[in-house]
């Protein structure tokens, strides 16, 4: 448990502080597990909204806002994960081209972040068609970053 | 991607409405999928915590109240995966006794979630001695729960 926690705190705290001697303590496997686990949590909030503005689930704004209420913290916590010492690790679907096109990379986090932040806005205001306006923008962000950076199964 | 999003809209929306003909869509694999997911997140902002008060760490409050933040969203998120669909699901340690004793288990939940509250206002008022006292609390109650209702690897 003690050994677990550290390899976790080692994962973290090279985002937050950029403090060399601890990004060396943080092993790549734990950094791709991570961003996996937020990347799955994001889907796990944000594809309820698409269903329900596609209508394919009924429509509950008490849903929608808390959803979004998660999103808006959980679209900050994978990209630390993509630390250099995870270029050429196992078991991601990530692409290369992360590393090699970091400034692009990021661009394309940013862009994601800034259409969520707008969805979680329509979403608390109860303005369903924002939301159905914004889903579809941030959906559009979430896939050009997939489509550049994320391999195919 | 419009079935993954689906999958994963039907196992949220069970533990939000207790829809019965969305449960039947949910799949226990999925479940499984997004209840590791989140204790994944909650260890990633967790451990740095208990390293800083542990004094493994450099103790940086302004990383203690980040973390206690998302740890706030985070602690509620993977329960809803403890669905009773997922009694006997492979890929992981959930014990069985978890679909038998659910007023239990949920109590445990409670529970943790209950420290986990203290620590995020500790954390967010800045009192270390707070954190540390808190800290220990909620992880006592993170591993009394691991010890019942988690099989050892």
């Amino acid at each position: 448990m003690k050994k677990e926690l550290m390899l976790v705190a080692a994962g973290l705290v090279l985002a937050v502080n950029g403090v060399s001697q601890v990004h060396a303590q943080a092993k790549p496997e734990d950094l791709v597990k991570q961003r996996k686990a937020g990347m799955t949590m994001i889907g796990k909030y944000f594809g309820p909204i698409g269903a329900m503005v596609q209508g394919k689930m009924p429509y509950d704004a008490n849903v929608v806002a808390r959803n979004a209420g998660y999103l808006d913290v959980l679209s900050k916590l994978p990209w630390d994960g993509f630390h250099a010492s995870t270029d050429g690790a196992q078991d991601t679907r990530a692409k290369p081209e992360i590393y090699r096109q970091t400034d692009k990379f990021n661009q394309a986090r940013d862009a994601m972040q800034t259409e969520m932040a707008k969805l979680v806005a329509a979403a608390k205001s109860g303005d369903q068609d924002a939301v159905k306006s914004t889903f579809g923008a941030t959906g559009k962000a979430c896939k050009a970053c997939h489509d550049d950076y994320r391999k195919e199964k």
